[in-house]
């Protein structure tokens, strides 16, 4: 058996290149014990992997040399703790790598799912995000405007079919025609307005006639500043992401914060899916509702090999994937 | 009976002026029914008064050749209206004038109480800010570390105050060093710190071992974005203003919006004091409850002189105040 892992080669200073990573032979590592040897299925690839190479975030920041964190899917080949047996499904924090040995309690058993990407996308911290952040931060209302960034992407996307659900008109903000033609499409969002489109103020008036009470934010930057405009007193903004700010050393604020949160008399609130694990129950059991009745569809987007986790992450920080992205190590166990 | 008023000549493109204002004899006007004539007793100077220039905010922009909107304590001198007789205490949205005319329907019976003053002050706009900012949106617990921005300000020394009063760590933001040695001797402040200083974001952070809970944020802008750093996770930024940002073109946002909002989970709410207009007989309890203990002390800072009330707002948008700034018209009744 051979390993191999990808290490951080060098820590971007802007643009994300595939000169940042190194793909490593690696030794088979053997797990001591309470720790169990896993065998990488599925690795999350996330605007958060960038995030973590500016410095610390939640987490400790990623350094030059580090093998690039991940979140994972896993299968236990090796278990030296009496908790997990060989065959185990389990998710970890994880790095890019098709072995790695972890410390027990660090793992989560999954349930038996097929395909096991869908616990990484709707019933996965995607689903789970969208879920918590509209609901427990946004507090929708039906017939209230919802308006959502990174529509096509994968949080977005379920942000916006659950608003839907909740009776909620729901517009989305995604990049290009194709996308933001796919965002009503096939995710049936009301409408979807182009960032890049220099009319984006107009656009965004036009697809929001009451203008809009929750804007869920997953990109900061212009696109924040222009939403601001057309928040309603008493508006929300979820704050869950900043992406256009990640892969950048020029980022810059919204003119109009703080004052139109003053004048329009905003919350801005920010959260990361952990902290509502107490509710992760009922949001899975409201996923599964909406998904058997085809209120939610999923979307993923799955890119083979360990070798292309490096394209990938570099594609989704420009806006090339549809739904959930992420990256198949290895098969899904039959 | 002569009449003056204080138009607005000319709208600030940056600094205001004297020249963007005209002092001008005004006709003596005449209640109609329905109608009121009120003696202006003091007038309220505000930041705010200058952001109403830049645009329509929550009340209509202000034009060039309008007389400059102000809030106002006055005295009824002729009523047409069952509602109030001469003599009738009252606040009301007024403009810089000595006599005005205004609908009953907008007027505010207000007590007796000697001096009126202190209806502009502790008992009025700028108390009722502070404690409804405060405890309705920061919601401070004992032991939290509460920061407060224009601290020698009209709203921001009663916000310390208070949160000294409620059991926390109080830390202002002023500019130079007499006015934050006040903020500690006079106010009773733990500390405070000078947004001038080149090291503010050290002398933050001495002043803050424990970082931040809550930042009352009435600056905007640079302070803003250096008190972000400071704040702990689950951090409230109690937003009321946004001072550094309304007498120039230049306005610019904080860098790390909305990533630390993200990172941090911070809720940042904005609020207008008559959002709490329900709660506003708590909040007069609560404040003269502190005065007569001898926890907040009462700063004003009186101008004379219709004819001042220009170089006042100038003043204030210089930093030049201590405690709530007003300028007197004419005398209290005796």
């Amino acid at each position: 058996m051979q390993n191999r892992q990808i290490a951080v080669a060098e820590l971007p200073t802007g643009t994300l290149t595939e000169a940042n990573f190194a793909l490593e032979k690696a030794i088979m590592p053997t797990p001591k014990d309470n720790e169990v040897l896993l065998r990488t299925i599925l690795m999350s690839i996330d605007a958060a992997n960038r995030s973590w190479m500016q410095g610390a975030t939640y987490r400790a920041a990623v350094k030059a040399g580090d093998a690039m964190p991940t979140y994972s899917i896993c299968e236990v080949v090796e278990s030296k703790s009496d908790r997990f047996s060989a065959g185990d499904i389990v998710a970890t924090e994880s790095v890019w790598a098709d072995y790695v040995v972890c410390p027990a309690r660090q793992l989560q058993k999954l349930p038996d799912m097929a395909p096991l990407s869908n616990l990484m996308s709707v019933y996965g911290i995607a689903g789970k995000t969208a879920f918590h952040g509209l609901v427990g931060v946004g507090k929708p209302i039906a017939g209230e405007t919802v308006l959502v960034s990174a529509a096509a992407g994968s949080v977005g996307g379920y942000v916006g079919q659950i608003a839907k659900a909740l009776g909620c008109r729901v517009v989305g903000i995604a990049g290009g025609p194709d996308k933001c033609a796919s965002v009503v499409q096939d995710l049936g969002f009301d409408a979807c307005v182009d960032y890049q489109d220099p009319g984006l103020f107009k656009a965004l008036k036009a697809a929001c006639p009451n203008g809009v009470d929750i804007y869920f934010d997953n990109v900061g930057g212009k696109v924040l500043e222009t939403a601001l405009f057309h928040m309603n007193e008493r508006g929300r903004v979820v704050c869950c992401g900043a992406i256009s700010q990640y892969d950048t050393n020029n980022a810059t604020g919204p003119r109009n914060l703080p004052g139109l949160v003053v004048v329009k008399r905003l919350r801005m609130e920010g959260f990361i899916v952990m902290d509502f694990a107490d509710q992760d129950a009922t949001a899975l059991r409201a996923l599964k509702h909406w998904v058997s009745t085809g209120q939610i569809k999923v979307q993923e987007d799955i890119v083979e090999g360990l070798e292309n986790a490096p394209s990938a992450l570099i594609g989704l920080l420009a806006g090339r994937n549809r739904g959930k992205l992420m990256v198949r190590v290895s098969a899904d166990p039959s």
